[in-house]
């Protein structure tokens, strides 16, 4: 047989990468639980109508179903051929395929809300760290299993929750230890000001979605895309006036106000950025330097179902990277599972971007490395059940240790601990065996130390701090 | 829409069972670290042509796989129409499926194993901790979708690889406070003698498959399974005669010797069972009282690949739940993907067992949550900015807190503290807001105490940890 491989867009990670993804990620946790976010874990597969059409039309093509088990049989051969035929025509079919993957952690949310909306305490707060899967075409930086790291808070409209979740990226970006990031903040409800400016409320979404590719495809593409939706000159004007806002946050919202303030969604939509920008600028304890954030028009979200702020963090201009945060408030995501009125507000930790700059910018703590610190030679029969023993009294005070596994050339042995990075080494041969001693050698600064092996376990944490 | 359900044998996991199944996979994982492994990921899905063969005919029944996207794509219908034919006759086709979720964690292990000989410093030891996928009918305690966490040392045929890996059973369970687990051994090698004493080695999987059953059907079945398979009277009162041998380790041994000790692979399989017993007794820093395994002549393990020492553990007889752990010796796993020589030897923790073993014997310690320390109220505009402020404060000093969300009846505020399990309420009104000060009461004992808002982030914690 030849080599295997892995499938299109899934990556196995090492353990020097297990560690640095985790130190992400547990960093981000340890933040979520700092403002009261408890974890959820949520199955892999979905029932597939849970997902369906929750996506928009393209992401629906991208929802890996699992094919049904036992389709062999024979019984019901027949029906699996009639079900078979509606796959054919992009359908999906109970009969061939009942189940889905994660397509991302909002509608798993969503669903274990609606199937709990009964017991759980509102509002409730809950982080979420797990893979999703997208059928996407494999390309640098998109993958087709990738981890989503979310945090929402339903069952409360307060924008003190946008506050504290502005926070939750400042304070996790700085234990990170990425400066430079940029939050920006923008409103659905403005968005909505601005169709219904242009006359017609129901533009929302085609205006939304031209504004979402400003940053990659510049403004005159963009008026190109409102030109063929028919939109009107005027119309198309109304918006570039509107994209065209600049200068310090308070000025951008002096001019919306002239432009959008007389129409109540454009006058809540700014008083509700007003809110918290005010609580950053006059409330926060966030030193001075830390408390910007930009109110960004330009910005709009994908995703339809945000109704107010939204925000994106952009990463450090240094790296090319773009976003690698984002989130909104939304009024009614349990809606399309039967529960009405409970309203929320998430934000998502983009945790490949988050690896790719930390990355860039060396950022990874040097002592991420957790692996053992200590290689005990194997040197002989008795030698080396010494050693075990000594090794195994270490390994219950804490320090991690390997012992060689078999007798072979000290050569042999020192390199196995260079290529596995293990700081230091015990040596017992016969000499320090009729002795009772135990030579330990730092590999680093060449330092070497003999212990005598009853005190070995008391003596040799300090030993290896130093 | 009605309410919304998960599929069959799929859970999902809240922050109280989210916490106490980390804190045994945290556990179990510091454990490894010690002993030198260090972590890997594997992606959720495989190329199914790597899975496939690899569980016996009934494990692939079980395989979960993954519908090809873009089967309705016009030009391809008659081609898919053709391969969903053979899926009906119970292949796997690439036109209809090229992936499925992982089964098992040893597998993907072996293939990338194989995938990385070149380039891994052997013996490599990795632990892995994930979710796999079996289209099994659900039952209590049996789910589709659960956790594998195992250890396996690849490319070292030593017998201390067998020492340590149940001392890293000894030292977790003791860590996780599980007392009165059972570690029993045996070796496929003594099987296999077995079978050859019978006088034909081929009987290995007939014997192993039916010995395997003997906990669960009793020793008549097993003789009917034997004769079924028509093997002789004599040969089926030789086997009987093994599985009769009784006594302690010793005396098993002995016996053992009589039996199979004459042919090349029994004397082999003694000796090195005996060689773990001997250092277990003679080399180990284990307390007397932990020193015990047991030699079960009666373990056979179900997986065709070991080779040598295989291994259970037992969990306290107290608790009816059986097996909460298992593993031994392969020599070849990576030959299947063309890489031919690397033995190993791994073992495995069964979490969802070992969960129920906790819960059953209330062993989860108390402290396990992590939930906020402290609820600041909401009583107006005014007073929440200063309450913000300072919860802020808080969080940068690593204390987790939660402000609620809303100004409104304290009867309220204090129910959403009770119901979270918060410990201590924070309150300012506008009496306190006036004096500059912060009244933090404990709910469990009622003490409360007025502190100055300034220096609150300062006296706090060592108030919170009285």
């Amino acid at each position: 047989m030849s080599k295997p491989t892995l499938p299109q867009g899934t990556r196995d990670f090492s353990a020097e990468v297990v560690r640095k993804r985790n130190f992400i990620l547990d960093t981000i946790k340890n933040v979520f639980t700092l403002y009261g976010f408890g974890p959820l874990e949520t199955p892999a597969m979905e029932n597939l109508e849970n997902l369906m059409g929750k996506y928009g039309e393209e992401g629906d093509k991208l929802i890996f179903k699992i094919l049904n088990n036992g389709l062999n049989n024979p019984d019901k051969a027949d029906a699996a051929r009639k079900d078979f035929e509606l796959v054919l025509q992009g359908r999906n079919v109970k009969g061939i395929t009942e189940r889905a993957l994660r397509y991302d952690l909002t509608i798993p949310f969503a669903r274990y809300v609606a199937m709990n909306a009964g017991s759980l305490t509102l509002p409730f707060k809950r982080y979420q760290a797990q893979p999703v899967w997208r059928a996407d075409r494999p390309q640098k930086g998109r993958y087709r299993e990738f981890y989503q790291c979310d945090a929402d808070i339903v069952g409360s409209t307060s924008l003190w929750n946008e506050v504290e979740l502005i926070h939750i990226y400042k304070q996790a970006f700085k234990n990170l230890g990425i400066t430079g990031t940029d939050i920006r903040i923008n409103s659905r409800k403005i968005l909505s000001a601005l169709a219904e400016a242009c006359g017609n409320k129901e533009l929302l979404v085609t205006i939304t979605v031209a504004i979402d590719k400003l940053d990659k495809i510049g403004q005159e593409k963009v008026k190109e895309e409102l030109q063929s939706k028919n939109l009107s000159e005027e119309q198309i004007q109304f918006i570039e006036d509107f994209l065209q806002i600049s200068g310090s946050n308070a000025e951008k919202l002096a001019a919306l106000k002239k432009l959008l303030g007389h129409l109540e969604e454009g006058r809540k939509g700014i008083e509700e950025m007003e809110f918290v920008l005010n609580v950053l600028q006059h409330h926060s304890p966030l030193p001075e330097e830390d408390k910007a954030i930009t109110v960004d028009l330009t910005l709009a979200r994908g995703l339809n179902y945000y109704t107010g702020i939204i925000m994106e963090v952009k990463a450090p201009a240094s790296v090319k990277i773009g976003s690698i945060g984002g989130g909104g408030r939304y009024d009614d995501l349990t809606g399309t599972f039967g529960v009405k009125g409970i309203a929320g507000v998430g934000i998502s930790f983009g945790i490949d971007r988050i690896y790719d700059v930390m990355e860039e910018l060396n950022l990874f703590p040097k002592n991420i490395y957790s692996g053992p610190q200590i290689l005990f030679f194997n040197l002989g029969e008795k030698e080396c059940e010494k050693s075990f023993n000594l090794l195994q009294q270490l390994r219950f005070k804490g320090i991690s240790g390997e012992l060689y596994h078999e007798n072979a050339k000290m050569d042999k042995q020192f390199k196995y601990a260079q290529k596995k990075q293990i700081p230091f080494v015990a040596i017992i041969g016969s000499r320090e065996l009729e002795n009772g001693v135990c030579n330990v050698k730092n590999l680093e600064t060449g330092h070497q130390q003999e212990f005598k092996m009853d005190s070995l376990a008391d003596k040799l944490p300090a030993f290896l701090n130093q």
